[in-house]
Order: C-alpha cells, then sequence, then structure tokens
C-alpha cells in the first residue's frame, strides 16, 4: 500500500480544504488526484483558484493542478468532502451515487440512519453501517470539532465508569470559525459566547458517538449533556472545561491511569495517523493549555488535565485537542484509513 | 454630606490601590487624605513612589501628596485596604485598633466569624455583623472578583426560586492578576486554565454571601457550587457560564424578569455608587461580552445573557461584570458608602 | 445655534456610518434627521436595518426612524458621507447638484480641484474652494486617516521650521479597516505590512493637506514623505513613527514646544469639537501608546511622544491618534462646524 | 565529527537558556555535558531548577541533570552564554581565562576591540579577531535581535550597491523581553513605542557588522542607521521596515536577485545550522509577516518582502526573522559551528 488510494478533496479552495491538502502531503495511503470546487474556481490551475490562507505553504506539486467542479469525471477512489454545512449534502449523495466513497467534514449528512458518524478511537464498529448504505459509494462523516475534542476524553472513562452525565463549557479557537470567520474587531480582547449550533451539536452529537450499533442501526446513548459554546482569542486548538456523573464514580487517579492507557482500533491497527496515545494526561495544574498542547502528536491527540473530584458530580477536568487536525481533517483522514485497512475500497 | 468623610488608600501605589484612587475623584462622600503604602515609598511623592499603570491618569491633584505607611499618624476617618492577601491581615486589625475603619479588599478577614462579606446589593444586613467586632474601627470585606461577578446573577433568581446547585466556568480577564501579573508570553493565542485558588473563593464564599445573618452570624447557605476558573486574553470583564438547578424551576422569561426588576438596599438608598438596574437582560444571542458589558453602568452593573432551558438543570446563562470595577474596588466603596448611610461612623 | 441643522448619514448601516450616529447625538449644531444606506435597508427601522458593530449602544431615539435611499426626498441641510470609496463619488455629486452640502470620509473627491482636503486645525484657509463649485450644494472631503495623525503632528513644525522631508512608518488599527475588516485568523499574533493603497495617500494628502491655497486653487506643497503602512493587532488608534528633515532644524525641546502651543482656528473659534490642544506632548519615554492615548481629549488630539534628535534627518518622534474619531468621522464633524460657523450654510 | 564536542548552557533556566536546550538536542557536533545557572539553581535537577516557559517540552534526557554555577569543574569544551546583559562579562571572561571557549548572546562584550560581534552569513572573517585575545579560550558574542534580522538584509545588498544610510523602524516580538517580560497588561491591544537600548543597538552594531577586519581589528562601517523600535503583540519574529540609499541604486528587481542568491560561508561550508538560502524574498503583496514566516528554514532564515522603490532613498523593503533563533540562539550555534569548522577548537 504505497500512496496507491487516489483521493479528491472537495472544496479544496477554502481553509478546510487547505488542510485536507497540506495534511496529505507524503501519505502513505493516499495520493491526491483531483480538487474539487465551485464554478468560479474551475479551470484555474490550484494556485489561481485558491487563496491560500494556511500558515504551511501551498505544497508545491498541486500548484498548477487544474481544478474542477463535481460536474466533472472525477479519477478518484474516493473524496474527503470540505464543503460547507448545507450545500454538501446532495453533493455528497449524488458522488456516492456515482460509487465514489465520501468521507465528509459537513453536518448534512451525520443524523442519516446509514451514515456512520465516525472517530475511530470511540466507535469504530460503527463504520459498518455503510453496509446498510444502497449506493455503491459510502458516506462517513465526522463529527462537529468541539465535540470530538469532549468525546476523546469521555470514552475511555464511559467504557470502565459508565457515564450519565456533563456539564461542558468550551473555550474555542478562531480557526474552528473558517476564513474569513470571526472579525478581528468582534473579537480583539473579547469573547463571544455563542457559536451557532455548537451547542446543540454538543448536546446531540455526543449520544451517537457513544450509541451501540445493532441490527437495526446505531441506538442512541443515554448520556445526557449540557453545554455552553463560547469563542476566546486563540488560533488553534478548542478546550472543555468539563464535569461528569458517572454510575461509578472514579478517583481522579483511576481516571487519569484510564484516559492515559487508552487504545482504541487506530493504535492497535497502527493506522498512519493514529497517535501513539489518543489522551494525553498532564499533571501541571495549569495544563492543558491550547497553544502548548493542541498539536500534541501532530493534533492527533487530545490533552487532559486538573483530574479533580467535583463537589457536585464526581469529575471535573479540562480537555484540548486540534479543532482542525484532530477535530475536523485528521479524524476524517483517520477514517478513510480505518476504511482502507478494513478492505472496504 | 459633601465630601466629608477622611479616607485613606492603602497599598495606593499598586494597581487595585491606583483603582481607588481613581474611583474615588469627586466623590460625594470621600476625600482622599492618606496614601499608604509600604516602606519602600514612605516620604516620595505619589508621582515618584508609584509606577501607574492604569490607562486613566494619575489625578492632578493626588500627585504630590506625600505617600505614608501604616505606622504614621493617618487622618482619616476609613480606609480602603488594597494589600495584598496574606500581608493585609494583621494591618488591617491593627488599624481596626486604632479606630479607623477598614473596608478590604484583600482575603485575610473574609472568613473571620465577626466579619462581613459584603457585597451591598446581596446580603446589605450582614453589615450589622461589625457589631460583635471588639475593635472601635470595624472590618468589612469584599468577596473575591469572579465570585461577585456571579453571585450577583444568582441572588434574585435565589430569592425567588430557590438555588440549590450551581455549575460555573468562568472566562477571566488578565487586570484580575493585577501588576505585572500575566506575562504576555503566558497567555497571547492562549487560555490558561487555572487560578490559584480561585475555583474554591467560587464555591465557599457564594455560601457566605447567601447566608442567612443570626444571632449567632451568617449560618452559611446550603448552595452548592462547582466552578473550573479560566483565565482568557480579555483586559477588563469576568465572565462566567453558569447552569443552576432550583427548589422552584423558573422559565427563562420569568428568570429574565426577576433580573431585570431586582432592587438592592443600595438602589433604594440611591447610594451614589449604586447602578440603577444591578443586573442588566440582553436578549441577543451573542451577549453578553466583556468588552462590550463589562463598564455597563460605569463597571457597577452585571449583564446576563443567553438566558435558556438547560437539559440537567434548570437554567443557564452568561454573566460579565467589570472585574476591577463591580468585582473590586467598586464593591468596597458602594459598602462604604452603605455604612455611611446607616450612620455608622 | 441649537441643534438647529438637519443633517442626514449616508451608509448610516455601516461602521464609520454607526460612528458619525454615535458622535452626532447631543450635537449643539446638529440633529440627525435622515438615516441613509442602500436598497437593501430601504424602508426597514435603523435597529433592523444596520448590523449594529460598535461598543457603544445605538442610540434610543434612532432605532426606530425609517432608513431611505438617496433616491427618496432628504429633509437635511448637510449630510455626512461614510459610503465607501469607489461608490462614493457620483452619489455626493448628485446630492450637491440638489443642493445639499456634503461632508464625506470617502476617497473619491479628494483630488478634484475644487473640494477641499480639509482638516480643520492644518488648512481651514482651504474651505474657501467651496467658492469655486459649481453646484449650490458643497462637497468638503476628509483626508485618509492615518495621513491625518500624521499631518496633525507635521503642521504645527512645518509652520515654525519648514518640512523637507518625511519618513513614516504606521502601526494600525483593526476599526481602520472598518467590519468584518480583517479577519481575526489574518492577524492573530501577527502583523501584516500591507494595506492597500494606504501609503500612496500618505504620500499624496500630504502635499494637499499642506499645500497653498491661491487664485488657482492649491498648490501641493513640495514635503515628500516616504511611507510604510503596517497593520496591527490594535482596536483603535494609528501610530506612527516619523522622522523629518526641516529648512531650520529645530532641537526636541524647541519642537515640544511647538507642539504642545499649537492653536488651530477651531480652537480659536471655539468649535464644539475642538480639542482645547490639538497636540499633546508627552515626556514619558513609552509613549504614546494607542490603547491608552488614542482617546485624548475625546479622540480629537493627537499624542506625540518619543521626541529625539534623529542621526540621518533631523527630529524623531510617535505620533497616536484616534482613526475612526480624529483620523475619520470626528474631523469631518469639525469641519462641518467650521462651515456653519463661516455661515456657509 | 558525530557529537562530540561537549558544551555547557550558561543561565540554562531562564528563557534564553532554554532555548539553546532545545536546539541542541540532536545535534550533530554538539552534546550538553553541563547546565549551568546561579546559587539558586545549583543543585537541583534541571527539572526542578528550571521553570519551563518554552511551548516545546523539555528534552527527556536532560530532566535530571544537576545543574552547577560556574564555580564548580566544568566538563565542557565550549560554552553557551545566555546570561543577562550586565552579569555576563564577568562571567565569561573569568571562563575564558580558565580555557573555556564562549558564544554569548549578552551584550557585554559586544564591543570589546578583540571579540567578534559574528554573524556568520556577514562576516564570518571576523572571527579571526579571537586570535587576538589572550586567553586560551575565546569569547565570541551574537548581536543584538532586531539588527540582526535587519543586518541579514542589508549585507548582501551592501556587497553588490554599496549601502550609505538606513531608516528602519521595527515591530518586536514579545518573546524578544524574555520571561516574565512584558505584562500582557501592558501590551494587550496596544504596540509600546520604546525598547531600552534597542535603537542604539540597532544604529552601532550594524556599523560593527558591516565594519572591515585589518590588522588592527575591525574599521567599523560608515553605514548610517536611524532606528524606531516598537513592541508589538506578536509572538515571535521580529519585523522590520527599511528604507536605504546606495551607493549605486538597485532596482527592486535586482535587490530581489541579489538578496535571493545570496549565499555566506556557512552555505558553502554546508554548516548543520546554515539555512539554504539565508534571505527568502516574497512576492505576494502582504509578506512577509512574523507568524507565518519568522520559522522559515527553522527559523534560520530572514524573510523579505514588498521590495519597492523608495521616493526619498533608493529602496524599501520589509524583513521578518525569528528573533530567538536567528536573531539569537540559532546565530549563536551557528558561529560554534563555523569555530569547529576551522579547527580553531
Amino acid at each position: 500500500m504505497t500512496n496507491t488510494v487516489k483521493v479528491g478533496i472537495l472544496g479544496a479552495t477554502g481553509m478546510v480544504g487547505q488542510r485536507f491538502v497540506t495534511l496529505l502531503q507524503d501519505h502513505p495511503y493516499f495520493r491526491i488526484t483531483e480538487l474539487v470546487a465551485s464554478e468560479r474556481s474551475a479551470g484555474k490551475a490550484f494556485k489561481d483558484a485558491a487563496s491560500w490562507v494556511l500558515d504551511q505553504e501551498m505544497p508545491q506539486n498541486l500548484r498548477d493542478v487544474v481544478v474542477k467542479t463535481t460536474a466533472a469525471d472525477l479519477d478518484v477512489d474516493l473524496v474527503f468532502s470540505a464543503i460547507s454545512g448545507g450545500k454538501a449534502g446532495p453533493i455528497e449523495t449524488s458522488l456516492a451515487e456515482r460509487g465514489i466513497h465520501v468521507f465528509s467534514n459537513a453536518k448534512d449528512h451525520r443524523w442519516d440512519a446509514d451514515v456512520p458518524l465516525l472517530l475511530p478511537e470511540v466507535n469504530a464498529d460503527h463504520l459498518a453501517l455503510v453496509d446498510r448504505q444502497k449506493t455503491s459509494g459510502k458516506i462517513i462523516t465526522n463529527g462537529n470539532c468541539s465535540t470530538i475534542t469532549m468525546v476523546m476524553s469521555l470514552k475511555p472513562l464511559h467504557d470502565v465508569f459508565g457515564l450519565k452525565r456533563v456539564f461542558v463549557s468550551t473555550y474555542q479557537a478562531l480557526s474552528g470559525a473558517g476564513y474569513p470567520g470571526v472579525p478581528s474587531m468582534a473579537i480583539a480582547g473579547n469573547i463571544i459566547p455563542y457559536i451557532g449550533n455548537e451547542e446543540e451539536k454538543l448536546e446531540k452529537e455526543t449520544k451517537k458517538f457513544l450509541g451501540k450499533l445493532g441490527t437495526e442501526g446505531v441506538t442512541l446513548s443515554n448520556v445526557a449533556v449540557s453545554a455552553t459554546a463560547v469563542r476566546v482569542a486563540v488560533t488553534e486548538g478548542h478546550t472543555c472545561a468539563i464535569a461528569a456523573e458517572f454510575e461509578s464514580a472514579p478517583s481522579p487517579e483511576e481516571a487519569a491511569q484510564v484516559l492515559r492507557e487508552f487504545q482504541g482500533p487506530p493504535q492497535k491497527l497502527k493506522l498512519p495517523s493514529a497517535p501513539q496515545r489518543p489522551v494525553h494526561v498532564r499533571m501541571e495544574q495549569d495544563r492543558p493549555q491550547p497553544r502548548k498542547d493542541a498539536m500534541t502528536e501532530k493534533g492527533m491527540s487530545v490533552v487532559v488535565g486538573r483530574l479533580r473530584k467535583d463537589p457536585l458530580f464526581h469529575l471535573k477536568w479540562v480537555v484540548t485537542g486540534s479543532n482542525t487536525i484532530r477535530g475536523a481533517a485528521g479524524s476524517n483522514i483517520l477514517g478513510a484509513e480505518l476504511f482502507v485497512e478494513e478492505k472496504r475500497l
């Protein structure tokens, strides 16, 4: 398996598309063969079509690739979709009907009964949901960025101690809003205690992530979440302050050990993008911090700190993760690696 | 009553002292007659002793006042203490023994049985605790800055609906850490999920603020609080994301009305520093924001927004207040105004 | 003259329009009678048409004013134009033809031979250029925001010492880019060393500001300027680092005195928006700073500091001014006050 | 040459010391054998002695190394000195007398007649000055961080076009002030137009960097510099806006070519820390930007942009470089590599 799976990027000219493009450079499985965007970009060289906004440079070898629309013939085995929520749905469906597998970062298909909301360390078994899809191309979705960060820390504890209720307040990075995203005049020296639909996603997607796959699909988990989502002036890394109630209350030390030792299918399969430890635990009292911790293991691990007893529920902690890598493109790619490894291609 | 009460500022050269100094310019009751600081500053003109850090200018009329130590004779009726926690305690006690009333921003006496932890809109009746103090000078303390911000929004609801449990996550401003305070290299593009002893204060002081005054002193309230305290890159204004459980659950609309209409003794007495409305309620989905809302009614009001049903408890909201005015010097001064109005001087 | 001049705001719903609206509350001469915007806003109440972005609130009395387009009958004596450069030109001309005076913040007419580029402390006499305009309504323009800040410090020195050459590097605030303006992801922890056309304006407008009015119009000044314009993460206040060569070299002390004592026609006429001192000089080695100094005298003064000998030219200094008040709406209003005072209405 | 030169870090517990420590991990020539700090730290494990402030982690293999003072026997061939200016001088002299070579980041010996102010791409030949030092250990100093950034862009042009006069305004990062350095309350939403002694260093050190080595030592260059140094809210990367006058004026295109093709001794010798191109030239109109460009070639290259004609002098440009790598520890290490390569050890 060397670089032999042909992949396309949908919405390649946008900020999330640009992240897929940079993350997939030198990938051992995947080779970008198509860059796909809207009519406005079609026919142009990528370097002219994309207004490049990432701090890293545009990969040299893609600068002159001509951007296509989805209407074109696409020489791909699968695509990563960075199309905006709302627009993505019908385009992704139509590609699946053409036999192209779609790993989507958009929200549109997340609640389709036959579509996995996949986070490989958390619910790799949900990938089997695609067997219920009628199209030859399969659609697999990513979760919301802050939800992924939180759920990465919930799952190991849920498995052992049985999670019941969760309060979460978020401290979310600017990069989560895309580009141009949050105006600097809005956030300079400020916080904004509202992010459209984010609290709903935190409260709802957690139930599907932690749900059980049965013969009838995914049964949602009973875990109840209450969320407050707030934007802060951080460029990268969503942080969640969490308080949780369990069936069986762990001590902070027990919780730390369970989190530290957690291994999911990506670790066992040694998938190329899998971090060695999905969850790092830090004991310093002032960590995790997004600027220092979000890029742990290339942004694929989340970092937990401040594990302590909660006076109302059982346990409190803080978790930080890269919202653009682990919370978005990186988890999508990890999912596609699992898909390849399971020989579903 | 025109400007006839002689006041001194303890710790006048520090950042909190500087705020007392600027807030007391042109006060209808109080006239600054003494600036007090450590040995190092004593004998110097204020303009030379204080490394001025506030954005507003040092008042012209105080520039040449000679700074004294507490060992000197002080021509004052009362003092505002901006001495650091840890050092403040014995100095404040000694001044009280000399017959000088002390309104303190420091934490040292907050838990003395006979010392009110005073927030005039919330527990003005606690001021009577000073009758139990044996010294002729009385000591009255302020609460912690983030606790005050939160409690200003809890009290009106507690009175009507009976508060039981509260989860709070904070988004705290840099000015709360004094000067030089947080290094810019620590907080640039970052958040720091730890503020020493802040969570303990939020969890504990709330019980005294909401406690009942009886013949034996203050009986602590049963209200249980769980707090996570986080520093963010905001200059002024602490924000709290709160979820609360009540005896009798209010709807968001009922809660909004109660908050909006809340009036405490400072409003009824029309104290000079009392805001017209202690709690403002905003209906825009993205408010309150510290940069826009912290200075509402000269920083003496808190601003509540995002009142909504909570999926686990009953009600969620976000509240912002000026940490240096309402959360510190402003509430101290308001307390001293109450003290004067009650003819306790 | 109490509040009797009827004024309209063109582009009232945008950020600059919002500043006009807030600055004109309780103005002694002017009363806002019309809010004007594009087709999209027309017919709506101002509170619904404008997405309010300023930190100060929308004035209560304007919330229900119905927004019109310029096609409507306008009950005004003069208008302030906050229309974007490029679009403003023909609209402003057409209003002038209808007999409405236009005080414009846009660049479109700045270089018309008969249109004053007016900065009242600097070239009040240029206002007489309007006598050459053929329309009954007159057009008067404001300069560019960073140019105004710089020129406020150049003019007093030019008058006395004869300015020849100027190097300027700017440190410009986010508010100068309007709203949404600079994306937070672009400027977070960063500077951007490019602002479209800003250097050209600094280099060219200075020549007109300092030019001489003769019978044939304004003869441009020979003062030569070289500018580098850079955006920094400051919300309000443009700062210029300046080195200047003179006919007759002043010492820093002489320069400080000239700047401090400078008075222009607005000061002599005691116009309502005129600051007492157009230029403040600070001697602290670390001033001016935009966060601390931009709002000096309600944002109508500029603040000079770091006056020192220059090893190549003669004198170096740093000057800060409010880009949205003195550098934009405030200077426009001051110009209109001069227009009224000269009985040109 | 594999990792065989034994090096010590003086001032290892401070911020600059920490950078040496992280940069020297896995260095092909150098192996850290001693960590040296003040009495307060001596005898402690590095992990306990150093309050670690860098975003990267402390190297595992150094965590338990016991910190010594300079009074101890030191098993080293050379040391890198991160001691503060003012304290460094006598300590460095004393080490040189003990036969230990000192590569210093401090300013104390920069102006000693026999001590090279070394920037290997610019004045590698100055290293021969050490032959004039009487001690068996040699002292070599680094320049100031903003001066290095500027001079890296001046030198190639100077060689070809003959530099005469330079105006420079800086936009300097927070990391340049060390730790705790600039208080967040001072710089939040602000700039500070003063950095102690920085302008003097820019104006003076340039003359030594560009000076000629003769039999009597270094003859200072006639190049005259006028500098304004300003702190901005950027974490890493100093930026300089430069205007320059030459003997023979280059066009922007000629200058770009000369800069792009510039190679110094480190490139010719392929020193381990040498960037492939010391100067990168970008053609986008909004580059260089510190957040995006400071780490070019691991922070060892500077990035030039906005090359354009100057209306007063000949050429203007903007240059950004990593102040902590190229402007400090990285250039020191590159100098030591040159020292080794020249067989001076």
